[in-house]
């Protein structure tokens, strides 16, 4: 039970039709997309700019309340779901584009604005914002900020990260910092800014941000490679980069994927395929051109079966949107589905996937795999059923060594959906036990009193059981 | 004085040849490329290995000696003078360029690499890494990660930090950590990387890095525009821009500048222009040749007096090194040349250079400006004489004026030279009292006894003579 006095003082500060601790709000925003996962705030706040947050976190640091920042809720990794209870946080009332200036390039916006309306917008001006989480249409751009989204175009544009080039944040003791600006270049003190970029809301809480933007790419096409082997669809993806062609997007679906999406979505996709490659690239149409016939040839080269570029926009929209629904059409299989971002460097794609594969027949449990093989982020996807005790149980043995096998390859316990809580018993397997004290240090130095997000990232043991 | 115990435990951990401790040695490193600052550090040290720093590291925390880092002491803003004393530490014997790995497009080098020699050897095989500061014939990859150099291509291909993937860092208590890896998608926990590239060895020290490579464009042109008047020079610059194009340089020379790189280097410039500007693209030849065709006449709509595309590599290079050589040509001058890199908005540029001139004319001083106008990145730099202590000390207060005025464009106190010890009374002015103690709280927390570069970033007092 939250005190009196700290409840009226949040009607004070945001006025009683922002504050809501009734059952049903509450259990609204008790879980995120991460399935499993589930705890009660004891309050859902809705403050109108930063002032507003100031006080909330003064007040929260005083009465020692958790908080919670929360976008839309899309995390995978149960990076917003209140723990440890206390205070869930919306950003709806400031969702405002500020500024699209076009003479340096920059949006300024509001946390709680749909990146998509921010994609639209810029694409208006003729400029392009390329971050494409796949949940863009209902993602906000605080949500994507804080866990550092990626998505199908960072293969060439890089993520979120890469288009960041100021905040406003309000500290954990309440004050107001400013970081960066419109500036390409700017060395002046820690790179904050970047820092506050993934920190998944455990250092802090966004309030305003400048996105840098970039000419908007004057054409685009778009190609599917249908492969009777995994391997070639990987060797391909190492050739179309050997020959120093970095397509737009160059993403990989497995043959479970492509029935359930071909089932669920009808738009022609070869159910009789071990992989498909989805490559696109954008840019000057002389070049796209170019690029697409050689990655055609290299396709045919490397044993594709078939390998043509999309004859219309329309068919190419198919394509693109068949990938997009991916997750939709796998969730339909099972009444539990759990997507994963293991990832790898580029070169050990193929090793990955076989990897993935044996780990499933291992535990006997059913795992799809599509993902981003540009950048080596795949997304192992387990379609389940949370209620079968035992199948969840191998199941998260699974992924226990699907992570541990990304790391022995080079990779990374997470691509792109963040640490959250699910994945915290692993991040030591990544960073090492002195990457994860000295984080532990900055998250300790920055937030004392533990009221950020408290028990994201940082598990209360790691699966070696060493207490740290 | 350094304890003998100390001093018998460096030998046991490099060697006693790799131990300098002399008069003329301790000389040698008691000064970076930063006019008028000096301190004699007590003993210069050169590991072969992270193993061998780290214990270097322990010994220092255990004897609290200051260490400093350092590659090839061109930094401008006194970020490698041992102010407090104490260790300076030397990579010539870690240079090895490890790997280049043309699959993952990457390259693992150690710090005290040449960056020039990492450009070459990439570009032999066709692939390309962009920043590329002036120094970058004698800097080291190390002094680059450190200080986040820019340089000519920032604008379309981002700094230094753009192109770390992954970093070996020996933290201030002697343990090692690797952070990110040949991954292009990484959101596991903090983002270290970054925080370190330009951290200016005042958290750690780097002890390996894996760069980000990408294709080397295959074609590049080179155009010179020359005008009467600096505001038309900068309403090109937002025009180009405007019109969507991004140019892989857009350099500016002013008028002094121009007369002082003509008369070193003869190359031809028009030292009757107010101004000229530099500009570059590269990329697939049709498109480079289809943007140089735009650029020209968007030139000439704003009033350039001649714009013309080099006509061969060969005059394109004389172009190129012009702009280059404006440091050394300005420094035949006068006997102490102050080089500054006060930041703005591109879109501030004419009104920040404007300013600049009146605040040169004010305090009596002079000031020649070069710099990127494509990213705001302007280099006002002073000719004078470090002996005039009455000349000096308008210098000192014209720079101050000219950062203060950067701070209201929206810009920063600098753009690619780093804080070090010259700028740190400046600090919180682009970042606030709040952000300086934030990151005076980061600092305190990865290095409780101020061993890393001690007085870096953070002055004693500032100019406001608030004691923080």
């Amino acid at each position: 039970m939250l005190p009196t006095d700290f409840i009226e003082n949040l009607y004070e500060i945001v006025g009683e039709s922002h504050v809501n601790h009734s059952e049903s709000s509450r259990l609204a925003y008790s879980f995120d997309a991460t399935p499993n996962f589930q705890a009660m705030p004891d309050i859902v706040v809705s403050p109108a700019n930063a002032e507003e947050i100031q006080q909330i976190v003064r007040a929260c640091n005083e009465y020692q309340v958790p908080i919670v920042p929360r976008g839309s809720g899309t995390n995978l990794a149960a990076g917003t779901t209140p723990t440890q209870g206390g205070l869930v946080l919306l950003f709806h009332r400031m969702n405002q584009i500020l500024e699209i200036d076009e003479e340096n390039l920059t949006a300024t916006v509001q946390p709680g604005v749909i990146t998509q309306t921010i994609i639209d917008a810029v694409e208006e001006k003729n400029l392009f914002y390329p971050p494409d989480p796949s949940s863009m249409k209902i993602s906000t751009i605080g949500g994507n900020i804080s866990e550092n989204s990626g998505g199908l175009r960072g293969l060439k544009y890089g993520v979120t990260k890469d288009y960041i080039l100021g905040l406003q944040i309000v500290l954990p003791n309440g004050d107001l910092i400013n970081t960066g600006g419109k500036l390409a270049k700017d060395v002046a003190g820690y790179d904050l800014t970047k820092l506050y970029v993934g920190a998944e809301g455990t250092l802090g809480i966004v309030t305003e941000a400048t996105l840098k933007l970039i000419p908007k790419p004057s054409s685009k096409k778009t190609l599917l490679a249908v492969y009777d082997s995994m391997e070639r669809a990987a060797e391909t993806v190492s050739a179309i980069i050997s020959d120093r062609i970095i397509p737009a997007t160059l993403e990989f679906i497995d043959q479970p994927t492509i029935r359930a999406v071909e089932d669920y979505a009808h738009v022609g996709l070869p159910t009789e395929a071990e992989a498909v490659l989805l490559i696109e690239q954008d840019g000057p149409e002389e070049v796209v051109l170019a690029d697409m016939e050689k990655i055609e040839l290299l396709c045919k080269e490397h044993g594709a079966l078939q390998a043509q570029t999309a004859a219309s926009e329309i068919e190419a929209e198919a394509l693109r949107s068949a990938r997009r629904t991916a997750l939709s059409a796998l969730a339909r299989l099972s009444p539990t589905t759990i997507l994963e971002d293991a990832t790898v460097p580029r070169s050990e794609i193929a090793a990955m996937v076989r990897a993935i594969n044996e780990i499933a027949d291992k535990f006997n449990v059913r795992i799809a795999t599509f993902g981003h093989a540009g950048d080596g982020n795949l997304h192992p996807t387990c379609t389940t059923d949370a209620r079968d005790e035992d199948e969840l149980e191998r199941v998260e043995q699974a992924f226990e060594e699907i992570f541990a096998h990304a790391i022995k390859l080079g990779g990374t316990i997470t691509g792109e959906h963040g640490v959250g809580e699910m994945k915290s018993p692993y991040l030591a397997w990544k960073v090492g036990e002195e990457g994860l004290a000295i984080m532990k240090t900055l998250k300790q130095s920055f937030d004392p009193n533990n009221i950020m997000n408290p028990r994201k990232m940082f598990a209360k043991e790691t699966r070696k059981r060493i207490v740290l």
